[in-house]
């Protein structure tokens, strides 16, 4: 909505949580996204929109579900090190045995501290504008009993006119994003990407032709509507 | 000087270029911090002041300075490959034939896209709302030739008491780092920082007396004030 009118959008939410401080075990801070959006001259805007933890607990569901290993640094034990079964660590996800390390990895040597700073960011900026709920409180249990939980977010606009006027700020930042994907490329890697670039290539893909949707969950769809009887034809059955 | 007033501080600085994008090799942004200050309860701010690259050039002139190998992941070489030589590092950084890595690594199995996102949010921040200087143009050279260069920086403040009043968010964030602080920590580890504590602790320290200089940097002092024939008594030689 704020590249949509020329702003920069500068947003973020606390989370059940999950990411452990540098040095702890424990989980306490959400997955809290810390996210900018900036309007550009090119066909879509530079949208960041990124856990501050190395990755989400739906990545390791997915690991878990192609029966893959974790990479090693993204979850850390109550021992301290690192786990990479992902049944075992969506297991100890949930009983509080395990938890995400923040981005940049476990301990300091490739600065997790870093991640785990911007993690306190988001939390920070959460709660503690509106007086809400943080950390622990976002457990939704009370007495071991599902209960809800009251999530913080916060919202920031900036208004490029009030600078050096919204098509000065579109063309440097475009330019800046034109540059960074010309730049040398990696051996073996034939494209460098701006945040927000493979999103917007899939959405003009799929905007037209739809979601692709496995074998498996056509069937659960079908089996969904015959069990409302509801009177509708899935686009894959056509 | 935000936190003083009891408002949020956030800035940020662009600079010589050194960190690849994800999937390139070729120094384009720089170290760019993206820094954010909060007034608590307590004593001293949370101040998280950090480069967005896991490391940066100083880090690597310490560890050549004390011999030691810089650990594989904070610099990219050329070839793609993390460099850990570290002499041999500070020397192709110059040539501009290695890079720093973002905060999550080379690649993007840890998600070094996000650190590399975040570098950019600097550079476009630090750039754009100015119409300044960005990427290449902070090489500090015009033909192969030593030239000034113009970063931009930005500054923003958020006053606290537009919102819930400074005093509750002080009580808030203060809240949220002590919980931090006392969460159960890694087997090994005995305390847990929140960003900021480190830097306090040391400047209670050196405050009163003073920063501890090794007998190497004494000399040096000694012989700059002697060739200058300044009347100086250092404190060291008291």
């Amino acid at each position: 909505m704020a590249t949509q009118a020329g702003m920069i959008g500068i947003t973020g939410t606390n989370a059940r949580p999950s990411i452990a401080p540098t040095f702890g075990v424990e989980n306490m801070l959400g997955t809290n996204p810390l996210t900018v959006g900036f309007p550009t001259d090119e066909d879509f805007p530079f949208m960041l929109d990124c856990a501050t933890s190395i990755t989400q607990r739906g990545k390791i569901e997915y690991y878990a579900r192609m029966g893959q290993d974790t990479p090693a640094g993204m979850v850390i034990g109550n021992d301290g090190k690192p786990m990479t079964d992902s049944d075992e660590i969506l297991k100890d996800l949930t009983a509080g045995k395990a938890a995400l390390a923040p981005l940049g990895g476990i301990g300091d040597e490739l600065a997790g501290y870093k991640g785990y700073g911007y993690a306190t960011v988001v939390e920070v900026l959460s709660a503690a504008l509106q007086a809400g709920s943080y950390l622990k409180m976002l457990n939704g249990a009370v007495d071991g009993k599902q209960a809800p939980y009251h999530l913080g977010h916060f919202f920031m606009a900036i208004d490029t006119e009030a600078f050096m006027g919204a098509d000065s700020f579109r063309k440097t930042c475009g330019e800046i994003l034109r540059e960074l994907r010309a730049s040398k490329k990696a051996p073996g890697e034939d494209r460098i990407y701006t945040a927000g670039e493979k999103e917007y290539m899939v959405w003009m893909e799929r905007k037209d032709k739809g979601v692709p949707v496995g074998e498996a969950v056509q069937k659960e769809f079908i089996a969904m509507r015959d069990r409302y009887g509801l009177p509708y034809t899935f686009p894959f059955e056509q």
